[in-house]
C-alpha cells in the first residue's frame, strides 16, 4: 500500500483542496492520503475559521485516509520549521512522496534551485544577514539573497513556493525517503480576496464568510461536507473564529505581564516586547495592534505568530525543546477512513513516537502544549460550547467509510 | 486643622457612608476627613462596581477633603495588611484620628479586647495554630482562639469589628499617632441582602444593582451625587463591573498557565494551584468555580482574592516587596476639596513618601502594580470606553467647592 501525504490547513476545506486530494492520489499513485493538518493555530498566526475536528471530517469524507495534527510548536512557525513538523510527522506514518500546490507547479525547478543554492550556500547566507541588518523582513530578505545567486526566476517569494521549497530542502537535509511531487495551484492567487470560480482561495472565502453568513459566493466554492461543517460549527459555537475575537484577551495578557516575562516568549526578539508593551494599552483592534507594532523588518504573518505565542504563553524554551529534536514527539490522530485504518494497522509498529487517539491522563505531559492551544481556541466562546466542543479531545479519532 | 482619617469602599457609596462622614467629623471634632479608598479591586476580593474616580467624586461631594488611593497590593488582602496599608497612608498624611464603623460601637470594648490579647498571646497563637491544622479558615480558627482567651464577647467574627480590631491593632504595633473611634453600624448587618430603608449595605444595594437598573429601592439608598455617578458610569462603560465579566479572563490565564507559574501568585498556597488548574476548564462561571475550588479551609473572600491576584499575575514577591515595608510607598491622590487643598499645603513637607497626583513617566514604576489593576479592571469594556476612562489616570485630582 503506498501512501501520499499532503500538508494542509483547511482553512476552511475548499474545492482547490478536493482537487488536491484527487491529483495527488493521481500522480502519486498511492491507495492512502495522509494530511498532516495545523490544530487551532496556524502557519500565518492565525486561529482557524473552525476546530481542528470539524476541518478533519471535511477532509476525511472528501477523500483523505488520515488527518493528524501538527503540534501546535511546529504548526505557528515560519516555513523551515513548519516543513520539519510535518514531513518528520508523515515520514513516521510511512508516507513514501507527499504532494503539495505551488505556485511554480514543476519540482524540477524546485530540485534545480535546491542544488543551486547548495552550491552557493556562503555566498547565500551572506547575502541575506546583510539584507536582515539592512532591516528587511525574512522572506524580503531571503528574496533578495536569491536574486543574488541567480534563483530569481523561481519566483520564491510567492508562499507557496517557499513552503514547498522548505518541504523539498526538509526531504534533503534529513535524507528522508519522500518522494516529493507539486502540482500547480489553479486560478486564483494566495492572497486574492475575491472569489471569481468555484475554485477560490481560502482567504477569499474567508473574506466571504466575514459577515458570518455562508453566502451563496463562498458556498459554491466549497465542497457540501466542508459548507456543512461551516453551518455545524457555528450552531454550536455560535462564531466562526478570528483573530478579533482573542483581542481583549491578548490584550489583557500584555497589560498584566511585565516587559521581561514578554521577553521569555516565543517570537518576541530584538526588543519587541517593548514595542508591544508600549502600545498594548491604546490599541483597539487587532489589525490597529498589528499596525502600531509593525516595521519594514516584520511581516504581517511573523507579527501574527508572534501575537500567538503571547496569547499561548509560550515560553522560548517550551517551543525549543518541542522543536530541538530530530523526531515529532508524538503522532496526534484526528480521524481515519478504512484505508487509513489498514495503512496504520500495517506500519504501526514501525512508529517511533506514541500515536495518540485522544486527550488521556497518560499523555497529558505530552500534549500539553496542544492541549493548551485547544483550551486557548475555545476561550471565546460561551461556556456551554466550549465545554461541548472541548469534549472531542477526549473521544476517538474520527472514522469515515 | 485637625484631620479625621476614614478607611473605605464605597462599592458603592451609599446613606451610611454619608452618615459615616457627618459622625465621624462630629466625634473626631475634625476640620478635614480623609478617606483611603480602595481602588479598582476590594478588600474582599472583587472588583468595584465602578471605578475609583466616580466613587472618590461622589464621596467629595458628600463631605469627604481628600479621597486617597489604597494601593492594590495593601487593597485586597486580608485585615492585618489592608489595616497596615491604610493606616500608614493615614499617619502620612497627618490624621490625628480614625473613626470607623462597627458592629460594636464601642472603642472601650476595643482596646481591653486587644489589651487582653496581649496578655494572652501565647495561649492565643498556640489555639490559632491548633484550629487551622484542623483544617478551618483563618478568621473561624481566629474567632475560636478568641473564644479560648475570654474574648468571645467582643464578636470577633462579625466583619466590621474584624477590621477595626485589625486598625487598633495597627495603631499600637506602629506607636502611631493616631486616636481610634468608632461609631455603631446602623440598622442592617453587612451581609444583608435586602434594602429596608433609606440607610442599607452596600452588599444589598449592589443585589439591587444585578440587573443592571437603578431601581427604586436603589436609588432611595444612596445620596443622589452618588446615585449619578453610577448613571454616568454605565453611560460610558456600558456595564457596572462584576466578577461574571472577568470570569472568562480568568479561566483564559489559568488555562494558559502551568501549575508551577501559579504557585508564584500571591495567595496561591498548600497546593492550591493544582485544585485551580485542576477545577479550570469545566467552571462554567466565576461562582461555579469558587465553588469547586471552596473548602472548609478557605473562606470566599480569601478565594476571591486570590482569584484577583491571579487574574492581576501578582508575584508573592512583588506583593511581599510592597508590603513588606514599613511605610507605604506613595500617596496617590483622587481627589480634594479647598479644606483638603489647605490640609494638604500644611502637611506637605513632612509627608515622607512621593505624593501621585496622576500617572506620569517620572512614577511609573513606582505605581506599575495599581497602573496594572487599573488597566484590567477597564479590559472587561469596549476599546473606546477603556481608553476614555483609562485617560482620567493622567489628569490632576478631582476638586471638589
Amino acid at each position: 500500500m503506498k501512501a501520499c501525504g499532503l500538508i494542509v490547513e483547511y482553512n476552511p476545506f475548499h474545492n482547490g483542496h478536493l482537487h488536491h486530494l484527487e491529483h495527488a492520489k493521481q500522480i502519486a499513485d498511492a491507495d492512502c492520503l495522509i494530511a498532516i493538518m495545523s490544530g487551532p493555530f496556524l502557519q500565518r498566526g492565525e486561529p482557524a475559521i473552525i476546530d481542528k475536528f470539524h476541518r478533519a471530517r471535511a477532509a476525511l469524507f472528501a477523500g483523505a485516509d488520515i488527518v493528524v495534527e501538527l503540534p501546535y510548536p511546529y504548526a505557528v512557525q515560519s516555513s523551515e520549521l513548519f516543513a520539519k513538523g510535518a514531513l518528520l510527522s508523515l515520514h513516521e506514518l510511512g508516507a513514501s512522496s507527499i504532494c503539495f500546490g505551488s505556485e511554480s507547479g514543476d519540482i524540477g525547478h524546485f530540485l534545480t534551485s535546491i542544488a543551486h543554492l547548495q552550491e552557493n550556500k556562503s555566498l547565500y547566507d551572506k547575502s541575506i544577514q546583510t539584507y536582515l541588518k539592512e532591516g528587511l523582513a525574512y522572506p524580503e530578505a531571503s528574496g533578495k539573497a536569491y536574486e543574488e545567486i541567480g534563483l530569481a526566476d523561481m519566483d520564491l517569494v510567492q508562499p507557496n513556493n517557499i513552503l514547498g521549497f522548505s518541504y523539498v530542502k526538509t526531504i534533503k537535509k534529513y535524507r528522508l525517503p519522500i518522494e516529493p511531487l507539486t502540482i500547480p495551484r489553479i486560478q486564483n492567487k494566495f492572497h486574492d480576496e475575491e472569489i471569481s470560480t468555484t475554485i477560490a482561495s481560502a482567504t477569499s472565502i474567508r473574506k466571504e464568510l466575514e459577515n458570518n453568513e455562508l453566502t451563496g459566493k463562498a458556498r459554491a466554492a466549497l465542497p457540501e461536507m466542508s459548507a456543512s461543517q461551516l453551518v455545524k460549527y457555528k450552531k454550536i459555537a455560535g462564531l466562526w473564529h478570528r483573530w478579533d475575537h482573542y483581542f481583549p484577551f491578548l490584550q489583557y495578557r500584555v497589560l498584566s505581564m511585565e516587559a521581561c516575562e514578554l521577553k521569555n516568549i516565543h517570537g518576541v526578539d530584538e526588543g519587541l516586547e517593548n514595542r508591544i508593551k508600549r502600545t498594548a494599552a491604546k490599541a483597539v483592534s487587532f489589525a490597529d495592534w498589528i499596525d502600531s507594532v509593525k516595521t519594514r523588518r516584520y511581516t504581517q504573518a511573523r507579527l501574527q505568530r508572534t501575537f500567538t505565542h503571547i496569547l499561548l504563553h509560550s515560553s522560548k524554551e517550551a517551543i525549543a525543546s518541542f522543536t530541538g529534536m530530530d523526531t515529532v514527539p508524538y503522532i496526534r490522530l484526528l480521524g481515519l477512513s478504512k484505508t487509513g485504518q489498514a495503512h496504520l494497522n500495517r506500519i504501526k509498529q514501525h512508529v517511533s513516537v506514541p500515536i495518540i487517539a485522544n486527550l488521556s491522563r497518560k499523555f497529558a505531559e505530552t500534549v500539553a502544549l496542544d492541549e493548551k492551544a485547544a483550551n486557548v481556541y475555545y476561550s471565546v466562546l460561551p461556556p456551554e460550547a466550549r465545554n461541548k466542543l472541548r469534549k472531542q479531545e477526549f473521544r476517538l479519532p474520527i472514522h469515515s467509510r
